[in-house]
């Protein structure tokens, strides 16, 4: 009952090179390739590709779901991942969320109905419904960038660089420490790095000033706006933590339009050592991530996955916690 | 003659919802799932996600081949893509050569036998073998980054930008101008901007110095060299142009560790106007293209091929030259 390309052009009434430069998209005449399609809408032939594909579901694609793209450590970890799965003959389509949840179910989704073997998911925000779809789908995911429970992950140990961040500005004086952070959600921007820092004030026994703690989210503009509310408050902060370099150089630029002399009137540091961070100025004392490891030991874990020819990574408990360096440079 | 769920559900002796719950990774006992699997096998069967995309062609899904992801160029241009086909429902799957070749051929042929309906090709090096895949793709191409002949596509006056950049230190009064570029093989980048630093000394009856031509690769080390090599030649130009803000920056590195001062002994300027040549110091004088906007019109370009249904945009001749804007900084 299985039909091959013979049947194909049997039932066509054209030869078999003739199907195979249709299903190869060479040329073929308009009336043969009339033909062809109709047997093959009536029939729902599937070519030998498709039906490998459909039976094996091995198709050397792994599928990558960053969160933007267009910032300086998503590209990072998508050439770690490229470069691991590359040398190992599997190749990469990359799907950019833009910050979307949305966009992030549909693509999981995408990935599920599609033909990939994998899917590494770089995360921000992880809700329930994340959950729920990851569980459903049936090959390997490796999370990175991000802690999940029950799926392999790579992630960086935001908990205890910010704490260290925060204890390195208060072993330099500083006791009035102004944190600009991001929205919870995000667990190891958010919620980590904002822990780290208030575990560092408390273990020094410095009382928190709750005005010091501002969040917003990612943008330049978040960060300029909340380094002006620092700066306008009462007891303006002798030292600024914020949890990205991107966020750090917009509380630099706020400061200086403000006419403040970055570190003697306050000192600025983050989190990224992205390559802006060493050629600001003044250069950025910042905390370096190994951002492209992360994204070569996430491809390492999907290949070990692919090789023991599982078909999902859920309850795989396979972690991998990144550590940090902490760049000195001038701004603090 | 053609199956659906139905016929399935009978030829394997269980429910038409169990076929379903098959065919979307639902649970299924061991028993069914056997059954079910020797008669999809066995008869060809293609659910009709697959059936209609086989038929119809129409995914929803748009490839993009990108050179190098962790660049700040291609994450501007992917952007835009990414905004404009997302407003428009289609979903983006991105992938990055990283420079090679032979990947853009693999993922030409990835996304030729897959499921898009059209690709984004950011270009570098276009060669023959490209032109004879791409004639091939049953699906519209645009390209962008890169004139092509014969298909539609979306580039920068990277010769007017060049000569203008090189007009504007001759006019500063420099007639010794090193040039730091790339091989030709990359039209744009290569070849059209060192066409447009020589057609501006020309112009300007200013004799070209042959040993002031140095080209070498993207990276930072060609950059760095190349710099190197220009103010260890007998007559150290008084100015280096080079083609992209990675190279000048290399260069002005290079020249800072000689202790040589910018601009004063020797001015540096290029085309890019990335984030970093903001923050460098000195501030980077440089071009700035309209990169995110490339994007975006390739994007259009695709919809509207998309519209009007065509299977291959070959011949489609739709070239958008985009302009560009000198910035003036303190590096010239």
């Amino acid at each position: 009952m299985t039909l091959n390309i013979i049947d194909i052009a049997k039932l066509a009434g054209v030869s078999k090179s003739t199907v195979s430069r249709y299903l190869n998209n060479g040329y073929v005449g308009a009336e043969s390739r009339e033909k062809i399609k109709k047997v093959i809408d009536e029939t729902g032939f599937m070519p030998q590709s498709y039906a490998k594909s459909l039976r094996t579901g091995k198709t050397n694609l792994i599928g990558v779901i960053v969160p933007k793209i267009s910032t300086e450590t998503a590209p990072r970890v998508v050439q770690g991942i490229t470069e691991v799965l590359s040398e190992n003959n599997y190749d990469v389509l990359i799907a950019n969320t833009n910050l979307s949840v949305e966009k992030e179910f549909e693509y999981l989704n995408i990935f599920k109905n599609n033909q990939v073997d994998g899917v590494i998911f770089m995360g921000t925000k992880i809700t329930p419904k994340h959950k729920k779809i990851m569980d459903k789908l049936n090959v390997p995911i490796v999370v990175v960038a991000q802690y999940m429970d029950n799926y392999p992950c790579v992630y960086h140990d935001d908990f205890n660089a910010a704490k260290y961040m925060t204890e390195y500005l208060i072993g330099k004086g500083h006791k009035n420490i102004g944190f600009i952070g991001v929205y919870e959600e995000d667990r190891s921007v958010g919620l980590e790095r904002e822990n780290g820092y208030i575990a560092a004030l408390k273990e020094n026994n410095i009382e928190m000033d709750i005005e010091n703690l501002k969040v917003g989210d990612f943008s330049y503009e978040s960060g300029y706006k909340l380094a002006n509310e620092l700066i306008n408050k009462k007891n303006t902060p002798t030292a600024i933590f914020a949890v990205t370099d991107n966020l750090a150089i917009a509380a630099i630029d706020c400061l200086k339009d403000k006419g403040l002399n970055i570190p003697k009137d306050v000192a600025v540091v983050s989190i990224g050592d992205t390559r802006i961070s060493e050629v600001v100025s003044p250069k950025l004392t910042t905390i370096h991530y190994h951002y492209k490891t992360s994204g070569r030991k996430s491809a390492e874990i999907m290949l070990e996955l692919l090789k023991s020819s599982i078909k999902t990574s859920k309850t795989i408990k396979k972690n991998i916690k990144l550590s940090y360096i902490l760049i000195e440079r001038n701004s603090a």
